[in-house]
């Protein structure tokens, strides 16, 4: 057996910092006379608890993960956090099944966004501000692991954004403890912004802080029924920028700290996205336009807001766009599978795994009719590795045949093809809404049947760990040796 | 400029046996005294016209094909060839549309099956056995293409399937030549036996004949409406064993004439092949069972003739499987895309491709896990190069992504999910009907809007020449220089 006593410590901090996160949700239900807030305080006990005990019976000098623990480390952390996390769902006033409140719970740290609450408009703020947090946790999550963890284990690509181009993990370790503490208060300070902006534009107090912890964690889960339509168009615009500031990988904001403009401006990632994100919204409003009667400007706020939602893998919505026709919905489908950056809170393909296939696929095409030429492919100015180019391939097919096995198996429990084939998108993409009258922006995942929760409750995980990280376990090769 | 008369007498060749294809239906329908037989005359002369003029202005020394040359042959023969094909249908009786006649002999030429045909039991002999022609011509067509260019080509992995393994073109088209025509005489010798065995099952001459073309083409080309839910068990019986005996690699059939039995037991891909037809069948059998109420022996025919009837890409239907819920249509989805094996006239991804991109999806898992261990691959026994894997999994993405940008096509032209999805894999996979009430198996195409028709002849010509051999000719670097 090898030593496993740093997995269950680290597992043991988080679930710490979870025992303690539910402790703000107990607050905010005892400051109105809730009674939930002893759902919250007796779900911080147990938790903690658990917490506690890994916590001491692995401290103590521990040895570094080996490649397999980083692995395994990565999924059972975030499945025990998605079990704890639940709890305040279950045994609270909602009153959810476990398959319900784990349904949320993994919404809210994938940073999805899909709901199974029917009534968000009457529940008590306790619960409001924990579906919250919980994104606002897996959004800094997500992205401490796209530095720490994703780049170390050559997931899909993710080898093009380590840190130093020397491999010794000496050197790296120490370097990114630095960078995800200087990224943990940029992620806290973009928030707080996004707050600040949230009360300039007439949000209230709560709405603004519940808001911009899901804006900026990309995730899509508002206190209200009518997501963003319950607000007016100052609010829609101040999100529409935060989500697009959320979708930039954070390493590249600490460049604009230390002056460097130009390797901003140039970086090949972000200016695709940007400029996928106008062309959506133009088409959109244009679409609009031509085919809906609706003011133009009007439009234009719609148009950008809901492709941003989608686009970025937050999930809010101002406005029933599933009635948009088909065209839309169309667009909206490819939307959800695009996503943001690489090493944002974003969700989704990642823009430069698009442009590493279409730079390989142009590659493979010349290769044919010269077979004997020798093409190169560059990114960012370097020359792409054939093992980035493999990884990125295959990680595209994993997450389409993953997108896939999930459509059918929701095919197989009846439900229809455009809400299975969206709910698995949605799910896999970590967007949130599907598309149809039943889960589509002014739907929910309510009525869906028990084993479609779960099957989506992996799917969210597995889009969320970039597939392998999870899919590497029911490997038996794994656990040979 | 470079020499492009071979390319230009190949195709005159070409046409020439179309023009001579077109006197059969022309008898056929002078025998019954229907006034068709004048549109088949005309038709003949006209391809026949143009068929001499490109073989007289461009006879003589002609120089070897290029590779890029070769390329634009293969898309373009089948172009010009359906074009020409067409003609009986435009100008005939059922006075189709152009549209709907170039539909009609492209899913004729690639082996498709999808009709646009309402009523099959009113048409003329001439136009039935003209269908039944024009897939026989494919079935043959993608025989030989498969062992003589797509091997040269490197396209989709096919370099596994090269007869030599020395690159020489001198000792290969000797070779090749000898090789197209055993198989050639081998293809006449199966179709006859399977016109004998049709008429031994009972069916009359006429309906033998054109069955035993379609079937051998895995075209699914039927003379009635009812498909082969008009016949008896016997009849199906034959169908499904000479769907099977279509679906092997036709050289291994050479091996077997060369008494070279353990090398074609021992193939994997065969051996793949069958035993995913049985265990269809065998699920199919007994969701049957188990859900609709059926004498077990009707059942197991009726799973085992319509499993087989899409694997393989043919498309027959002995009754509307569309009706038997959403577990067999999901069933039926995912064999639409499976195939036979390369090498025959099957369509869809292929065996050996599936097999290759698992192999290749575990080394990649196994390779996660130790970064720096050596895995390789074997297929058939040999070592499989990085090269080819790679261009099995390019293939498999350009696959998934044409398929998906032809189901998003067909969507915005305001097609319903399932008709959509299975719209595009019926025709990528060259398979025929799709699912749903319009395009299924007691469906047809004609309903269609006409943009969607022309979409899916572009994408019933992508399938069949394996996607790369037309997508390249989109690339401006094929055109350069």
């Amino acid at each position: 057996m090898s030593d496993n006593r740093t997995i269950f410590f680290i597992i043991g901090l988080l679930l710490g910092a979870v025992a303690g996160g539910m402790l703000l949700p107990a607050m905010a239900d005892a400051t109105i006379g809730h009674k939930d807030w002893q759902v919250f305080i007796a779900s911080a006990l147990v938790t903690g608890f658990i917490a506690g005990a890994l916590i001491l019976t692995n401290r103590g000098k521990l040895p570094p993960l080996s490649v397999k623990q980083a692995f395994t480390l990565t999924s059972l952390s975030w499945l025990a956090l998605t079990g704890f996390a639940a709890l305040p769902f279950a045994f609270g006033e909602l009153d959810m099944s476990y398959t319900d409140a784990f349904f949320e719970a993994m919404s809210g740290l994938t940073t999805t966004g899909a709901t199974v609450i029917t009534n968000l408009n009457s529940a008590p703020p306790g619960i409001l501000l924990w579906r919250a947090l919980l994104q606002w946790f897996g959004g800094i999550g997500i992205i401490v692991m796209a530095i720490s963890v994703l780049p170390m284990l050559n997931i899909g690509g993710m080898q093009l954004f380590r840190l130093e181009s020397s491999d010794t993990s000496e050197k790296i370790l120490p370097r990114t403890a630095q960078i995800t503490g200087s990224i943990m208060r940029l992620y806290c300070a973009i928030t707080l912004a996004c707050v600040l902006c949230y009360l300039a534009a007439g949000m209230g107090m709560f709405d603004a802080v519940a808001h911009a912890m899901t804006t900026i964690a990309t995730g899509g889960f508002s206190t209200r029924n009518e997501s963003f339509g319950a607000f007016g168009a100052p609010v829609a615009m101040v999100a529409i920028f935060f989500m697009l500031v959320s979708a930039v990988p954070f390493v590249a904001y600490l460049q604009l700290v230390n002056r460097k403009f130009d390797k901003f401006v140039r970086d090949e990632q972000i200016r695709t996205f940007f400029f996928l994100a106008l062309i959506a919204a133009l088409i959109m409003w244009l679409y609009q336009l031509s085919m809906l009667e609706q003011k133009p400007t009007q439009a234009l706020l719609s148009a950008a807001f809901n492709t941003t939602s989608i686009l970025t893998g937050t999930g809010y919505a101002t406005t029933d766009y599933d009635a948009w026709g088909p065209f839309a919905v169309a667009l909206f489908f490819i939307l959800t599978f695009i996503g943001g950056c690489a090493g944002s809170t974003a969700c989704g393909l990642k823009i430069f795994r698009l442009q590493v296939i279409i730079k390989a696929g142009w590659r493979y095409i010349r290769q044919l009719t010269r077979p004997n030429g020798v093409f190169v492919i560059r990114y960012n100015g370097r020359l792409l590795d054939d093992d980035v180019a493999n990884s990125v391939v295959a990680f595209v097919l994993i997450f389409i045949l993953s997108f896939s096995a999930i459509a059918v198996a929701l095919s197989l429990m009846g439900l229809d093809p455009l809400t299975a084939l969206s709910a698995s998108a949605a799910a896999i993409a970590n967007v949130g809404p599907g598309l149809g009258p039943e889960i589509g922006p002014s739907g929910t995942y309510a009525g869906l049947p028990t084993q479609a929760k779960w099957v989506l409750s992996f799917g969210m995980l597995l889009g969320r760990l970039e597939f392998l990280t999870v899919l590497v376990l029911f490997a038996p090769s794994f656990w040979r040796r």
